[in-house]
């Protein structure tokens, strides 16, 4: 199964091209949803950005999905997290938080990294219009050709170690990718696949195309 | 003196709001600068976007100013950074490098926390309409309240160690924030100024507030 998270990031970074198998809304999230008319399965928050009215109409639609979260100490982007993972999915996907409050954005990267090392076996990634991030694990991980032109790699929080690219326009063989290191940045899968491997660290990596327009 | 770089981020990062005593711009950052009525002094990068006749406009009005770099190995924002160094300034504001291409926002960080652990003294922040960034070293720093609502902290590589927060909504004593904790996220400072203070580590503090609209 794959499912979407759709947090309350900018209504830009929301589209009607956005996919998945079960939606988890993380609060004000739900708007954008309704908004290119997906019903959530879910919804994860207080939803106080919305009218008593509202809320009221929704809680009969979706009596099953409404959660009103009373421990403060975690965001509703970690509850639906939580959400998420106890479905035992193969993938799941954050829309709507990249954009808007870079500390949302900051706070979200640190949260998805310690989901993905908890849960290894579960495929978590960052999307919007433009970018895709992951964060890839030791080991080895083919990464497809499609329309992200650029593909960057960035230590997260310790060094990647061992590192081999192969497929890529710049490749390289037992390297490191230092702490402050943009090095590995705008590099291109030159054929259908590149491969990436290494012993090692936590590898941030973020496939980027250039804007359409802005 | 206030040197200003200016990058070729989204359009919706710049406004005539901006201020610097000195401007740089990483390549098509330029065109953003001459949008909202500002003159570069010194334009970085070789222009690949624009045309060639605008390119020999330019350089015959700014003829003092154009570099091209033949070093591909740095970044038009890396070379821009090494010049603001090179005037000894006391601020350096980076603008147009947090929408779009999250490779080049993720760059941008690493590149901008190693310029502000060699240069100590010199206080760098990136900006943008609704957050202000910067990598604060050990020490005490004094945060002054403004419209910028939220103040979030965040480990950058290593472990902030002894880390006090006074002034603050929620304030703590000799605390340590974690590599994977978003627990520091959405404090406020109550009144005039909020002091952060710690004994080791680099402190990502991330200023935001909500956004007018979108």
């Amino acid at each position: 199964m794959h499912i979407g998270i759709c947090a309350g990031g900018p209504r830009q970074e929301i589209s009607k091209e956005m996919q998945a198998d079960y939606w988890i809304a993380a609060d004000s999230g739900a708007l954008h949803l309704f908004e290119v008319g997906i019903e959530p399965d879910c919804i994860i928050g207080d939803m106080d950005s919305i009218s008593d009215l509202a809320k009221v109409e929704w809680a009969t639609r979706l009596s099953r999905a409404i959660v009103l979260p009373a421990e403060k100490d975690e965001t509703d982007t970690q509850l639906a997290l939580e959400k998420a993972v106890q479905q035992e999915p193969e993938r799941v996907t954050l829309y709507g938080v990249t954009g808007g409050r870079l500390d949302h954005y900051q706070a979200v990267l640190h949260d998805v990294a310690a989901y993905q090392q908890r849960y290894p076996t579960i495929q978590f990634e960052i999307t919007n219009a433009t970018n895709r991030l992951r964060f890839l694990l030791p080991g080895t991980t083919i990464l497809q050709q499609d329309s992200y032109t650029y593909c960057s790699f960035f230590s997260w929080h310790q060094q990647v170690k061992g590192l081999t690219l192969e497929g890529f326009k710049y490749p390289v063989t037992a390297d490191t990718i230092a702490m402050q290191s943009s090095r590995f940045t705008s590099n291109e899968i030159l054929k259908d696949t590149g491969s990436i491997t290494f012993s090692s660290g936590i590898c941030l990596t973020i496939q980027s195309r250039e804007e359409s327009g802005d």
